[in-house]
């Protein structure tokens, strides 16, 4: 096999990379040209650049979008804003419900990479799953690829195989990947074969057309925890490895994406084996939710499941938000799941070794030493909300935890102050 | 060495446990023999029954109390029945402004075990760190036990070994635990041993009189990053060793307290390192915190420190709370603080493989399965948080966030239904 060619993007977007990610030009370009990394970033739209893939900072991507039930634009507009001024790096638009294409040129003009979901909307306008056709789908890619879509989820990989094993090795869940059940629901109801499957090559010619990444969808990802150990999610991740290989052949830059609901310690293993099969895509992964009866608190379920996901070599966390699970998230979830997901990234990134991670650890080990709180909120990852908890007291020099028995005055003193019993 | 007999509870309140915790009589008879398993519960007061240690659910402490600055007795007590209500196995009283003897004794009246700091109490009666002399640590650590108090935190291995690694090897910021500072500053005034080290056996005849059990502090534990791998706490992990082995054999049951500020990766190694030098006694932990730079999401910060904590052993989680390095947590942060360290515990417990706790996971997972969302609440860890947010929007039979699209329901029909297709 000749080694694949990925179309670059130009000097001045590799410059901004590469200085972004703390990371040498060449080696950048060679992570590129392995498909260890990509870049997101429709032709037709030119988002500001941004990196996702091995030896880059963790990334965040958070889901806004209207259901039927719940279809408020402004609302997403909201959500969309509040996640990116939280740190999200890319958003995704999900939308079931309203007028789809509107909405989604309304997330399109966020300053971030956006990704898509393309089989909703050909849901949608199918009438119901069974009505679906190829055709339909690929002219919904079409139209998501035109109008400047950065990466789109396609289920590529929920074939036959999966389907028989999804009979023979029964789950208690059955799918809970939205976009995998429709595949499913599809497949079953046509007696055919998925056609992101069968014709990959012809979505590859799209994609390649409109330079759009391909982030392979986890339609078999457990929906709890009994099902994590049955076969469908194996199957499928051999798919997704057989499906990196097509399209990196094909010059088509491509995620994976990963699992779901896990026990904590079986989350090493499933990241290794994703990251082996695919020969080392960067790795989306949703969670994983290490616990099922969080129902309220899955933010916090899957900042910890995405941080030792990260551990293991997990390069980009989609956003788990309170109200998974419950309801479509308001503002306030998106805020909330966003700072989980955002805080779970930089601890990957100190696993990782991140030396730019590492200093602003020092620098605020520094900060608190020196009682210095301007630098401590400056140096947190969310400043306002460190200093609106600090400054509800009055406590100004310490806070009002300790006071005047701070630990650390204390001991700084003793230690500093040259004619205190020597002990300087 | 005679092996220890420690006075056992009795048996009703063995039962009591055995039966909560899912652990045969003789078992947890042998775990408290060999003070793997602690019961704190002081004679004068008769708290219900706890255990903590190996066997047992992973408990959690909820710290509440005054500072000098913030002293409002009534919010510590509205902040100690938060903390039970969203799952606190024990309370903390950590208070060091106003009328401490009476803030203890409205702390001790809350119907689970209660644990001190004395130190805290005899810096305020001396007027400063200096002047604290060891009969009048002894005699509050007395005054402490008589009250009821069922566990005391006490920094027994600061000894003048620590305070020459601490000068030898400095860490940025010195010491961060507040009885550790008080210890450090009294030593180094009085150029003196820790009464705490020196006079061991006789602090022992005290808590064997009173029948307390002693939680043995981590003074050094490390207050950033930078700090952790500096030598200061392993010298104290070597000294608790020796004051854990001392106590057994004098048969006071004892708990051993843990970092701290550290990275994820060395979570593993410094949890079993204490285990292994304390004859595996219980391990209670603050934190770990794996990252420096997320004030006002500390809590969750040590929830994913917690439970890597209790994949590797530990026993008992310190709730941290939101504002944790910023300021005296009000009653939301109690709420927050708690919920996080609760479920980290329980995460804790799906570690250990603790039976009861999995089949809570797959209960879930079949109330999921049927959109039942009745029980989905009720075998949530926090139903009213669920309920709220999923009773939020209209949607009754599925959820807000897909609806009639619910992915879930899509496959369980289509599994389900004998005229579909066949496939079910």
């Amino acid at each position: 096999m000749v080694p694949t060619q990925y179309s670059l993007p130009d000097t001045s977007v590799l410059n901004t990379i590469a200085q972004a990610e703390s990371l040498d030009n060449d080696r950048l370009i060679r992570l590129i040209q392995a498909g260890r990394v990509v870049v997101p970033r429709n032709p037709r739209r030119l988002c500001p650049p941004c990196a996702i893939g091995e030896g880059c900072k963790v990334k965040v991507n958070v889901n806004v979008g209207t259901s039927q039930g719940l279809c408020d634009p402004a609302l997403e507009k909201e959500k969309a804003e509040a996640a990116i001024q939280n740190g999200a790096h890319t958003l995704m638009d999900l939308s079931t419900g309203g007028d789809l294409p509107a909405i989604r040129r309304m997330v399109l003009s966020s300053p971030v990479p956006v990704g898509t979901v393309p089989i909703y909307e050909a849901v949608r306008r199918a009438g119901s799953v069974r009505d679906v056709d190829a055709d339909l789908l690929f002219t919904v890619i079409r139209e998501h690829c035109r109008d400047g879509v950065d990466f789109l989820t396609l289920h590529c990989g929920v074939n036959q195989d999966v389907l028989r094993s999804l009979r023979e090795d029964p789950r208690r869940m059955g799918v809970v990947s939205r976009g995998g059940s429709f595949h499913v629901a599809m497949m079953a109801a046509q007696e055919e074969e998925n056609p992101l499957w069968s014709e990959f090559d012809y979505l590859c010619e799209i994609l390649d057309e409109y330079q759009v990444v391909v982030s392979l969808g986890d339609g078999m990802r457990p929906g709890c925890h009994e099902d994590a150990t049955r076969e469908a999610k194996t199957v499928e991740y051999l798919n997704l490895g057989r499906l990196a290989r097509r399209a990196h052949h094909l010059g088509i830059p491509r995620m994976i994406e990963g699992p779901g609901h896990m026990p904590l310690e079986q989350i090493g293993y499933n990241v290794r084996m994703i990251k082996e099969l695919t020969d080392y895509a960067p790795l989306y992964l949703l969670g994983p939710l290490v616990t099922d009866i969080a129902s309220g608190y899955d933010h916090v379920v899957g900042a910890i499941g995405g941080a030792i996901a990260c551990k293991h070599g997990a390069n980009f966390l989609c956003m788990v938000s309170p109200s998974e699970h419950l309801a479509l998230p308001r503002v306030h979830d998106i805020i909330e799941g966003t700072r989980a997901s955002v805080l779970a990234a930089h601890i990957g990134d100190l696993l990782a070794g991140r030396e730019d991670a590492r200093n602003r650890e020092i620098m605020m080990g520094k900060a608190r030493q020196e009682l210095d709180w301007e630098k401590q909120f400056n140096l947190s990852l969310f400043p306002e909300v460190a200093r609106s908890i600090h400054d509800r007291d009055q406590e100004k020099e310490t806070c009002s935890m300790c006071g005047d028995l701070c630990a650390v005055k204390m001991v700084r003193d003793l230690f500093t102050t040259p004619d205190d019993n020597g002990t300087a």
